[in-house]
């Protein structure tokens, strides 16, 4: 299972948004992302970082 | 092994960049990626989009 794990920073925190990440798209200001169970979300901000082995994506508004 | 290949998108074709990359790191308008063999690169671009599901990550100019 190579899903990820996708978290907002916010003030310094890290906000959990969604689960068993699969796909993430940058749409200009904001980006879609969406997982194995067909769920999706659309955060506005940008992909700060993100480490597959450790299964975690950053976003950042 | 949840590792991702990183393409780069140019004039409508897919260049591979780096094999079984881990980390992406966005910085400002380059983003840097590394892989689990330590071998570390930097593209000038952004991350467009990618799929962990299918291994595969988009970066474009």
């Amino acid at each position: 299972m190579c899903e990820a794990n996708a978290y907002l920073c916010k003030d310094g925190k890290e906000e959990l948004v969604l689960e068993a990440v699969d796909v993430l798209e940058n749409e200009g200001d904001q980006v879609r992302i969406a997982n194995i169970f067909g769920e999706q979300k659309v955060v506005k901000g940008k992909i700060r970082s993100m480490s597959l082995v450790d299964h975690k994506i950053l976003l950042e508004e």
